[in-house]
């Protein structure tokens, strides 16, 4: 007799697992269960059809419970909620939406897929009629519905995670003056510090207001403006809130029925993605998986996970052995004209294992071109690229125009065959003038690590410098005159680097020279000859622009 | 006593190699050697300079003579041709082009990094006056020079190579009506067949028109014009003639110095990149390398590679042991509005080392979306990916409008890493749907793959049509009526995808059925059906797509 698997969720894990089922086996009896109404949309695409860049609201939905049906001969039941599961009957109760009515479902195999619910934390006010969260079609026809009615001139965005960015700069799009309020010193997680300043400057420079390290207190609504009071004390009114402050995993189901679930409710599973109970598997934003790089526990609610390990179940199921090998996080988002992706650990993250810079990792960290500076629109690439002393790739960030999605998934790929920085130098990229340079932003990365390791150079970086020693060190600003009038580090004398040669005994060989340049290439020759020459010499990272980035 | 490193050649390889070694040693003492007027320049560039895309000459000169000597302390001689290598006296023989002077220069390393010259074969007619090769900034002169004065109405580029393509493109930014004659039936050699024709229905498209499979004759140059007869007999009268029928290496040099070099005449390097003598080492296009894929020896002229040879070469001069691995021949290159990229080995490489499909290759051929297609401006992008019967990857190639180069990149780095397509399918990469998909085009290459492995899929592709026995199979269009209203497949019978589970008594089981849909993906679904219903099934790959490429 054929199996019957049973699936929870009709998006990204659920509707993949569903489609690969019917596509190795057209025996199985398949149903997949649906609270919402809608399956198999494309949860991140809704912030850009709220903006109006997807301008079909149809085009949302890749494919409708009938399509599944007939394509995928898949028993799709929308508005039908599995209520709970009776592992050691294998059975599921499910609440039909529509009418009411609970009922029974037996099965072989279930597959939990239940994603995750944006957060809502208790604050007052918080139940607003203008205050909105974003997951799923229903909340974006609210929004959608509540701009067009209501012409909003002001929105703050709550949380400056990806979506809350993505959601900024469509709400910009059409015209909304916006304000986003993160709680942390910096939006976006993924990126450390100073990566993610040059995503601060951008959002500024777009007239987006930036309220960092501080949380809300209340929402006050009154005749359709709410009044939002800061953890400082701050206000700001508003025509419109979205909210954007994390997720939880939907893991009650799973933890009501006795499986075993972490401490933030997220699912456990196995190398197989299964449960604690053999017949059930699980998978997507409700399970903890392995972080790729540092092998601890972790949570990473991605599509690209999510899909790929509803192929997976879907093959453990018929009886395909495979493997899930843990998730590395690799993202992407654009914000405004810049696109911001990583991939690996950051910096935060190994801070938080114990790991220290010098002792556990090190960073290369370089400002490039996005192809040829000199074909036109050749633009700035940021890459911060961060490795043990074996050399082995633990992560890498990118902040730019164009090219950083390649970059980072050039990285990645890298790191998925445990790669060092030596692998990333000896990379054959596609060059031609539009598209790269002859040695790749991503090669670039891979010199100025091995010049590291090596100890070729030394380097300082910009959170080094309130540390450093100004009555024993120079500041050696190697850029040419017309270039320092453009802006210089206070305290730093100048000597062009082509100049330098035959102005060594300018300097004081007892002092440590810290020469910069305008992104970090000149500095490092300056080093080069300082040190060859008997001078201590610390290349400043990344030049006056992250100087500049951070400080002017 | 410092050492005395000579380097021949001053542009991509040399003027790297002098670079890195003046970084690694103050001490040396580095004379650069350069036949011509300019050191250090974009040959990349040249073309787009031609176009008008890039507008300042300038631009094209990286380093100039002078900077390279105030800023890395080099001897830089230009218009000084090395013209004999003295190898068991450490010496050379210059010539001062300027004064005509013959000089000895003595060494402990030599460098030759002589590049390569364009063939001009000796075609009746050859030399006259609208006929040019490009290859360096005179080259580059000449041609801006003669259309400026010129104003040529229509142009021929001999020869179907990514500069022949580049040039024919940039001539037509100018408003020139261009013709590209190629020997070849197809034009960009690294790409198979089927990958080409994608490129020739673009070039006709906008405008350029196409002499495949036909040579050049003679050239009749009279009152400004050549009208060119082609080995078919055709005619073509032309303006303006560039010449890009291929190069051949710089390595008479070395030749006549003793030194090993290959049947083309390429010098013959270890691993190290050492010529056959132990202080004379060589790079770039004049060098034989090791084909990353197949380990057989090969000669591939691009910048990537001759620019990381030359830090190769410095690193072992100082004494830094370095190898070389070989080349993969990445490469893309920009025609009109789409991109072409490729590495790795082709079908045709494989097929000329004897190497079978099916034996000892299979492929796995999607048309996928640029990113998701939901967002604005996902636009179409073909990838070929060859992998063996362990699923090792030989080779991918890619054509499109957007994110080819990335797709290339990412397959490029997998097979660095001896990759599989299993690899492929795992890869965790930047998905936002400006970007990607859940599943990336590189992802949805290895599932295909894999299917294809596992068998659990048979493939048909377009060049097995013609032996396909026509009465004792069905060709079987599984698109909707709309869209077969758009085209069809001659002789195809029709039923829908989603009707196919009701509608299969309508098929033959003794027939083979030979599905197919718009690109391939329901073609494939329609397979999986038929096969689990006791059907013999094939999917047409790239389904009609592909088809309409190529017939019709
Ligand atoms: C606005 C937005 C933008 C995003 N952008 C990106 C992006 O650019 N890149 C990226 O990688 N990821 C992005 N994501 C995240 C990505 O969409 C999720 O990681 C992915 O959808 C998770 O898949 P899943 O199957 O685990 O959950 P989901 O796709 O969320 O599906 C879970 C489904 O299960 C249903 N369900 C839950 N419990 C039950 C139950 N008891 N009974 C029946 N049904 C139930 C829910 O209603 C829901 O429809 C975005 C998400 C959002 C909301
Ligand atoms: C128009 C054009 C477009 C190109 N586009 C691309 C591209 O998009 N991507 C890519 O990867 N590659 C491209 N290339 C190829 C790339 O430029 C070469 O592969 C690369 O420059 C080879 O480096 P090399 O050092 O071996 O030779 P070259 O860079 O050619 O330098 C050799 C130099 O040696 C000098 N020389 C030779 N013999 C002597 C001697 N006896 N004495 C003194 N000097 C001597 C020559 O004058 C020459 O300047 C392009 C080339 C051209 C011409
Ligand atoms: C729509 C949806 C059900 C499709 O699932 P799917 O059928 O597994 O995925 P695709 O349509 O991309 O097709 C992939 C299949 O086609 C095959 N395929 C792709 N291109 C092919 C080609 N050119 N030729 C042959 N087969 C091809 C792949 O091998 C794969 O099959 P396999 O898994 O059996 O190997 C699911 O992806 C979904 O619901 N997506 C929307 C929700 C979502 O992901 N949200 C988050 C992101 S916004
Ligand atoms: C211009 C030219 C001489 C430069 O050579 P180069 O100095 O080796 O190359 P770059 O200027 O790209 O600099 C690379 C160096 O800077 C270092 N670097 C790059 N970015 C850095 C940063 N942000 N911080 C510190 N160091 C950095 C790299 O590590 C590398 O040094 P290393 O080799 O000692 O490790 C040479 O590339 C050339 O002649 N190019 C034009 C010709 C050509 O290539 N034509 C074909 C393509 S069109």
């Amino acid at each position: 007799m054929s199996k019957k698997v049973l699936v929870v969720g009709g998006v990204a894990g659920g509707a993949t697992t569903v489609a690969r089922l019917r596509r190795l086996d057209e025996n199985l009896e398949i149903i997949l269960f649906e609270r919402g109404e809608y399956i198999s949309f494309a949860n991140c695409g809704l912030p850009y059809y709220i903006g109006g860049t997807i301008e079909e609201r149809d085009a949302l939905l890749v494919q409708t419970p009938e399509s599944m049906e007939k394509r995928f001969n898949i028993d799709v039941r929308i508005k039908n909620e599995v209520i709970k599961i009776l592992k050691d009957e294998k059975k599921i109760e499910v609440k039909d939406l529509s009418t009411g009515k609970i009922y029974e479902e037996s099965y072989d195999y279930l597959v939990l897929s239940p994603g995750s619910t944006p957060l809502r934390p208790p604050i007052p006010g918080i139940d607003s009629p203008n205050i909105f969260s974003l997951w799923n079609i229903p909340d974006t026809d609210a929004i959608y519905g509540f701009i067009k009615e209501n012409c909003p001139k002001k929105a703050v965005v709550v949380g400056g995670g990806f979506i809350g960015l993505e959601m900024a700069e469509n709400l910009h799009e059409l015209g909304i003056e916006v304000s986003i309020v993160e709680m942390l010193n910096q939006v976006m997680a993924p990126l450390d510090f100073e990566m993610a300043e040059i995503i601060h400057e951008h959002i500024k420079s777009k007239g987006g207001n930036l309220y960092l390290g501080d949380g809300v207190q209340t929402f006050d609504y009154k005749d359709g403006k709410t009044t939002i009071t800061l953890q400082s004390g701050k206000t700001i009114e508003t025509d419109l809130v979205i909210l954007s402050i994390g997720i939880r995993p939907n893991g009650e189901l799973a933890k009501d029925a006795g499986l075993e679930v972490n401490q933030r409710g997220g699912i456990v599973v196995d190398k197989n993605l299964r449960t604690s109970d053999k017949n059930i598997f699980a998978i997507g934003d409700a399970i903890e998986v392995i972080d790729f790089v540092n092998k601890t526990k972790t949570m990473v609610p991605l599509a690209g996970p999510a899909n790929k390990q509803g192929r997976i179940v879907a093959n453990n199921i018929v009886g395909r052995k495979e493997e899930y090998k843990g998730t590395q996080g690799t993202s992407v988002a654009k914000v405004f004209d810049m696109t911001v992706a990583s991939t690996g650990n950051n910096e935060k993250t190994l801070n938080k294992l114990g790991k220290e810079y010098g002792k556990d990792y090190l960073i290369s960290f370089i400002h490039a071109k996005s192809h040829a500076g000199y074909y036109p629109e050749a633009l700035p690439i940021t890459i911060k690229l961060i490795f043990d002393l074996e050399g082995k790739i633990l992560g890498a960030q990118s902040v730019g125009y164009d090219g950083v999605d390649k970059r980072i998934d050039v990285i990645a790929t890298a790191i998925r065959f445990g790669g060092t920085i030596y692998d990333l130098k000896e990379l054959e990229l596609a060059y031609a003038p539009p598209y790269s340079s002859a040695k790749d932003p991503v090669n670039m990365a891979g010199y100025v690590a091995e010049n590291i390791l090596n100890k070729d150079v030394d380097t300082i970086f910009w959170n080094e410098l309130d540390d450093l020693d100004r009555e024993n060190s120079i500041i050696l600003d190697v850029t040419d005159p017309e270039e320092r009038e453009m802006g210089y580090v206070e305290g730093s004398i100048n000597i062009p680097l082509n100049d330098l040669r035959d102005r060594l005994d300018e300097l004081d060989k007892d002092k440590l020279i810290v020469p910069y340049c305008g992104i970090g290439i000149r500095g490092y020759i300056a080093s080069r000859i300082l040190v060859q020459n008997g001078f201590k010499a610390k290349n400043f990272a990344g030049g006056f622009m992250t100087y500049g980035n951070l400080f002017c």
